[in-house]
């Protein structure tokens, strides 16, 4: 039980601290710190920073799934659905702003990092092009649906970069404002067409 | 004469290999291996990896103030110039696929490391900024210049953020496409205004 805990507490730190600081800056020594705990007790769960990775993406990849099954029964329309991922933007505005979008800044530095965990990082942008590609399908979109997905993960994966580059909120929630416009205006053709 | 080489030969592949494998991981020894220099003739010209660094954005920042001036002159209408900007993601392709936009994941990289020179690296894309808010506003929008230049920019950092994770071609084409139709669209709604 304690075992337990104590690697959950380590996982958990070390997401963090990979997404704060960046995954080839964080050292086991750092985390070691912030969970407090011996170097020694550290090796015990996790042999290589390589083991450590695969655990973090893991539980963002569980993490991402709740989330997602949450909007999933909350949307009443795939309409509300799709604005409750671009309203991320809105919601994390504030560590968006410091180290940027969690899934965009890990995929970009094990892709730089020739990485053998890349695929698996990629798996986090994965969840949410499926999600949103469901989305659009339900809405009557059969062949763009994958296209709508990817453009909408592209325009937030945009807005994360510039965001932290400038630290400027007045830009997101105008930006967020266009993408909610973008997708309204998708579902009023939509009903046009049918 | 030697000396100004070597020191540009050094700064040429620092600014390679940090755009490839990122600033944090590059090594002094990994620059000095590649301009087949010693570690004793690297620190002569740069003592500290924060110096080269500030050296590889005075390099890039050159190259891009060249690039825009060229694009400047050789674009008849500012909607060809913006298109100028928009066609790097089809003409560095390639490389944006390996490692991402040079631009965005340096910013990334140096917020999550609060490193010393990231105002410095944000200057690149205040360039960019800079000159599409003059292209817009010769394109007659005067209160929105700014935010469409900050919108382009996103629209094309989040290109590259996917393009990148997914090592898809088609992808970058089809959302170019879009952003051209964009721009062109922005430009016709100008011309029935006026």
């Amino acid at each position: 039980m304690k075992n337990s805990s104590t690697k959950e507490d380590i996982i958990f730190n070390a997401d963090q601290l990979f997404y704060e600081q960046g995954y080839e800056k964080t050292s086991f020594a750092d985390i070691a710190s912030k969970v407090n705990i011996s170097k020694g007790n550290f090796y015990h769960h996790f042999k290589t920073k390589d083991d450590l990775l695969k655990a973090v993406i893991e539980y963002r990849l569980n993490n991402t799934e709740k989330m997602l099954m949450d909007w999933q029964i909350k949307g009443k329309t795939p309409t509300e659905r799709i604005q409750s991922f671009i309203k991320i933007l809105i919601r994390n505005r504030k560590k968006i702003k410091l180290y940027g979008c969690p899934v965009g800044t890990l995929s970009s530095e094990l892709n730089k990092l020739e990485h053998s965990s890349k695929k698996e990082a990629n798996r986090l942008f994965d969840l949410f092009r499926d999600w949103l590609k469901v989305q659009f399908l339900e809405l009557g979109h059969q062949e763009d649906a994958d296209r709508l997905a990817m453009h909408i993960l592209a325009r937030s994966q945009g807005v994360a970069v510039l965001a932290n580059a400038y630290q400027d909120e007045t830009f997101v929630d105008y930006e967020v404002d266009l993408l909610v416009k973008w997708v309204d205006n998708l579902n009023n053709l939509t009903k046009v067409k049918v």
